[in-house]
């Protein structure tokens, strides 16, 4: 079982256009704060559950108490309004397990979206530093200068050449498969502290202020500093869950009990 | 190879509804523990030996001196008395070895206990606590409301979120399997110490006296302590040849001399 | 390409049902020393040498300065004196590279020494001790009581239950296929010192010596002395380069240069 | 999608008995540093640009500012003048990730050049010391004393054994392959600073001369040094960004987020 995309409707929906966004889990949860936020606020509808062999044997304990296990999604908005696009968000608590489940991920996933005829695709990510930015930049790169020239703006720094390491994970391979399947991607980058505990939340808002803008999202940013501060309380629990969990992360390595 | 399934008996037993109680190796050896327990106090007989590329590349020596490879084993015991559960349990020395065997390990055990009718699950495993908890608690969460509703008594804690972190291999990824597969499935964790060298036969004890409830198994716990004694110093002496030929586990990375 | 056998001869000797011996890199190297000197010592011809793309991705120089690379290889001798055996000795200079391809490896050796009416295998290792044995100890393990009790002798000690953890790679798995394979199996094992950099040529002497006498090899120990001092210098100059080139073996993990 | 070669012309060039030079990341990138500075000083062409699931999951931003992902790439030069040798290189920004893949590509990699009717093959890379050495030798090594005579010069030194370790990677296993398919092949590898942050380019630079001469290249070492400055720069630019984003890197092992 490579990929499994289990559509959660009875008939796939008509989109005009799409873009598809990805925010997965990375440096600073950068990608995964700004995407997960949008679908929450615009009450984007789920439209695939993505399971595969490939994601880490493991399983968690969400908040009714009960288990979920990894997996990725797809969400979709139709807008019916001409001026603002459709948009498909790919969001999920994990990422691919290894290189060769990366690519084949990315593959299927653009496979996929060929379906509801969407050609673009941005993804999200954080930029580690070695200390925490006072006024956290954004970044812009992409697959042609022509897609780079259409989304950059004034607080788009794309100078990324110099600034940054590899783009690691689907974050970075499905700008690669973009190209290689025609279509145009770009990445926007926040840039965050490079510290394995620190959520990149003020990155996630620079992006989210760059989206909003650009796809009209009509996002209302009054409650955001409110709703950053639990998302931040939240994700402390979860840290410390981590730290005492740790040994358990290893089972495999432990794995041989005569 | 993926993985195969000895049948260890001529032909089939018919078991009734029986419920498939999983306990392998993992934090503290919690359910492993819980799970030999129960085997051996209710005779009960070996129904499959499962072998696997997929697991450790090692064989240990038994206690009659000779050679024993990595399996996993399926065990039943059938009841005629109608007020009692027919019980399969899965216990083995092991895990699958990745991500990949882990998932193809659970989908294949599903669907051999799917062939006895069996359609509930439930996982024991250990919840790592920084300090050696006084009084372990066990906790139960599980792939529906309802399941968890049937099985949580007074002793039971339910939230279990926010208290343990992802729970990993088997004692996870069969929960998540059971769900796709529409059986119910519980886990039921107890608190131990999470160091490498502990084993968390208290909470065992606390899962055994669970189970000895629920299932009417009238094991006679009046010389478990003695038991668990005897248990203690069988484990000392594996941790200490583990720690003596640490230095062979790492034979994979020393294995080319020239 | 999994695992090719490529016939040495022009056509496959005829073999008197032949015992294997296998002596391949592990702790202290105790059964590849053991296991060398006696093809070396009864000038045996190869019989196999056996590729795979599951071998450590490396190659070495050799004294001729050219370039050697990972190999398995298998000599035997035929015996025309009734009272000895024919001989098969599995010989290299590394170990396949991970579980799957342990255990492939060992299927398919099986399998191969069928065709010569092969069904004994004997296995050689060490077993690492926290300090320097001074008379070294060696042990017997096996598949069944049967196949211990015909090699026991008085010099071998059956008590390792306790005494070892557990024996990994093609020593162990050899054994674990054998018996799944109905042919019987034992495993000699010589005490050494557990350090990466300490060669186990003292526990060799004790194993060569059991295989003399056992096979009736006639191997003349006369020169053993000045032959493992020559060995220990070699040896030494491996691990000397070994330690240079330690950056060079994480190749892998460095393999990303923008 | 094991490897995919994309011709990068509208027809395969004919080539006359062309060599292959390898040039790929290793100890102190010395190959790659020497293969990278032989195509643009030669104005090469491309011809094959390699793709593969076995590549770093990862991309990078470019001069341009745009999106690369990781390949490899074979460029090629035709001679008129009957006095040299048409040319292959090999050159890259990564290696395959693991034993398996490293050793399919190399089996592919010469089928490939077997259609340019090429049978011999030279592979460049380091050799580690523990300082860094005055005047770097260079040394040779290869799959027969044929084609080691062939190569060699006052300068080469052919007593390798004894002064490396295992010849890791494409560098090492494409002169196994080149073995096994008939093909003559040597390595050149020139002596450097073992340390992950040094580049080798005096290696590079005595490679260079080597091959110059060798293959009278022609090329004008007058500006070597001022490019060997500012080659350095650049370098140091990627150290710092490898660096800060090393948390990065290890996405894979905290890639879940509940």
């Amino acid at each position: 079982m490579e990929w499994t995309f289990k559509l959660e409707l009875k008939r796939k929906p008509k989109l005009d256009n799409p873009v598809l966004i990805e925010g997965l889990p990375g440096i600073g949860n950068v990608g995964k704060i700004a995407a997960d936020y949008i679908i929450e606020k615009l009450k984007m509808k789920k439209l695939y559950t993505i399971h595969s062999h490939h994601l880490p044997h493991s399983v968690f304990v969400n908040e009714n108490n009960l288990i979920e296990m990894p997996k990725l999604e797809v969400y979709y908005k139709r807008n019916q309004d001409p001026k603002k696009r459709d948009l498909l968000i790919l969001s999920g608590d994990t990422q691919p397990i290894d290189e060769a489940s990366c690519y084949s991920f990315c593959h299927k996933m653009l496979q996929i979206v060929s379906e509801y005829n969407c050609n673009e695709v941005i993804t999200l990510g954080g930029i580690g530093l070695k200390e925490l930015p006072e006024k956290p930049q954004i970044y812009i790169s992409g697959t042609s200068k022509e897609i780079v020239d259409k989304y950059k703006t004034k607080k788009t720094n794309d100078k990324l050449f110099g600034h940054v390491g590899p783009i690691i994970g689907v974050t970075g391979i499905l700008l690669a498969i973009s190209k290689l399947r025609k279509k145009e991607a770009i990445t926007i980058l926040g840039e965050t502290f490079a510290h394995p505990m620190h959520h990149g939340i003020f990155a996630a808002k620079e992006i989210l202020t760059f989206l909003n803008k650009k796809f009209k999202l009509n996002i209302n940013f009054k409650h955001i500093d409110e709703d950053i501060k639990e998302m931040e309380e939240q994700l402390k629990i979860v840290d410390e869950l981590e730290m005492v969990n740790s040994g358990e992360r290893d089972l495999e390595k432990i794995n041989y009990i005569g």
